[in-house]
């Protein structure tokens, strides 16, 4: 474990960005992204993906100077071209593009071609929360899962997200894969050498397996509560990829894995403008009626506290940024070692 | 069990609601609706709920006559106030203007509040595929799940359901609920005196059991993958009920243990013009593509066949017509007696 404060954290790689050739405006993002979902203790999805994506621009599979752009339009929709620039600039182009639709029409999609790897969904889906819209946000991803009576990977664990606004700077959001659980937790067992719950793998015959050092060569990940998780992980795929134009199930590769291919990942944005439709106090007095009334619900034997989805979250980004301070796993510290070996930019541990 | 003409059934279901005072419009609409899902299979949605629908109406929990209505609109979007007429009529009404403001915007939202019971969401999803769109189907339901560490009903099942057009007259489509399993399955498993699975009931002390008997007295379903079915259905009942002002969680009795009480249940749609973002033919093009590819995964061992989301409930749905025949269980068809009785419309078995 290395310790360091949250602020330092997204200095090194805002300059560490800016020293491979990106833009300070998209460097300025995509250190957001990562050190947001960093605070909110998803560390698989954060900072400790800086060095491949980075890896991925020297092998050429993104563009660091490349801008996203609209392709085609129409009042509350769009399909945005990434152009392989880094997901993060990507999703966040379209998220704010349905934000800004979403506020003259009520409602907006926007769906993407030609994107990469763009991090925690979470993170887009609560940039329309903190514009006080419902927010939804999801993303095919290269093959890693079983559908139903497979045994090799056929399908994206596709990641859904939607955050809602409560009025007080927070959300209530939820950010998953449609596998039993993301593949970068599988990896991250992997690398520290543990198993996993069996119902997450399958194998080659069809079985599960709790061994992730299978994964991804010889086991794929188990969609989620079975013909349910496929289900939604098809809807992903067509709103992310079949509307837009992105690759297409076995199209997308491993973004990490091949380095040097574009990722031509598909993502899919919804907002919702919620107080065009009732009145902004109207609303949060109503979500937070429903907040209180889950947090109070009996509890099960041994439990003391039940969380609204995404106040888990929320508690462990305060928690970072009162005390400005992230603990990162040794491979985690390693890669961003690495990349201010690379960069030439220093990082500063507490 | 016992057999029924499908067209036999249909004619059945819409001319004992005009003989209770349903308008002519409104009974082929519920019947439709109706006898669609016991086609596609998912019995405990379709016209074994006829008697129940019936008996609120007569209990005064449900208006034969009532018309739902607009309460609020913009470009893109609409709030519907059911009126407290039959779910079926204000749900289709709701999806029909999601369909024609998607038409102009390329995406429309419908919440709606004051409604009940809606039946099978599938089937509303599916109003938008046969207009080449995809359509998205959600309803808040009473209480009837716990939550992660709570040990007793706390949220709705909540069902969710999207559809997307393939361009032959059928669709892929979903329609889960998002707890391990749907309430009418565990009161159809208690109707039989079947166990259920486990992973399906807690119980009051928050531990799992497989006895439907104590359902829902002293039982409760259990969400769907644990804190990600608790998530979405948190979202079903923001866009469902929150932004409506329908009934919020425990505000929402019991459609059929309440029967003289309006339901005051409220749903979201959701239709996506994707026609307009790609050519017609391209987008099924690519839907076709993405089912060959999943329908040709390597299978499991003791497995032939992979389907796609929704192709056994087509399957099934093409059976059922063919054959011009539906088996019903001794609990259906003896609901259906009862409302034959009860109106003194005819019933013909085969």
């Amino acid at each position: 474990m290395k310790a360091i404060a949250v602020n330092k954290l997204h200095d090194f790689a805002e300059k560490a960005l800016v020293e491979i050739g990106m833009s300070a405006q998209d460097a300025r993002t995509v250190a957001d992204v990562l050190v947001t979902t960093d605070t909110f203790g998803v560390l698989s999805h954060g900072t400790k993906n800086l060095l491949g994506y980075v890896q991925k621009i020297q092998a050429s599979g993104l563009k660091a100077n490349a801008e996203p752009a609209v392709a085609a339009e129409g009042p509350a929709w769009a399909i945005v071209d990434g152009n392989e620039a880094i997901g993060m600039v990507t999703a966040s182009f379209a998220m704010n593009k349905a934000i800004e639709k979403a506020r003259q029409c009520g409602v907006a999609y926007v769906g993407v071609r030609n994107s990469c790897h763009f991090g925690a969904a979470g993170y887009y889906a609560n940039m329309a929360a903190r514009e006080g819209m419902v927010g939804l946000a999801m993303s095919n991803t290269d093959p890693i899962m079983a559908v139903p009576n497979g045994c090799r990977v056929s399908i994206g664990s596709n990641p859904f997200s939607y955050a809602a606004p409560t009025g007080d700077g927070k959300s209530v959001f939820l950010d998953v894969a449609l596998s039993n659980v993301a593949a970068l937790k599988v990896v991250m067992a992997k690398e520290k050498g543990a198993q996993v719950p069996a119902e997450w793998l399958i194998d080659e015959n069809g079985r599960h397996t709790s061994d992730p050092s299978t994964f991804p060569e010889h086991s794929c990940l188990s969609p989620m509560a079975a013909h349910k998780g496929y289900g939604l992980a098809v809807m992903v795929e067509l709103l992310a990829s079949v509307v837009t134009g992105a690759g297409l199930l076995s199209e997308v590769p491993s973004w990490n894995l091949k380095l040097e291919t574009p990722n031509n990942v598909g993502h899919a944005f919804i907002a919702i403008d919620v107080t065009k439709m009732i009145p902004a106090d109207m609303f949060y007095a109503r979500m937070a009626r429903m907040a209180q009334e889950l947090r109070s619900a009996p509890k099960a034997e041994g439990v003391d506290r039940i969380y609204m989805p995404g106040e888990m979250e929320w508690d462990k980004r305060e928690k970072a940024l009162a005390e400005n301070r992230l603990e990162l796993t040794d491979v985690m510290a390693s890669n961003l070692e690495k990349l201010s070996a690379m960069t030439g930019v220093a990082i500063e541990w507490l």
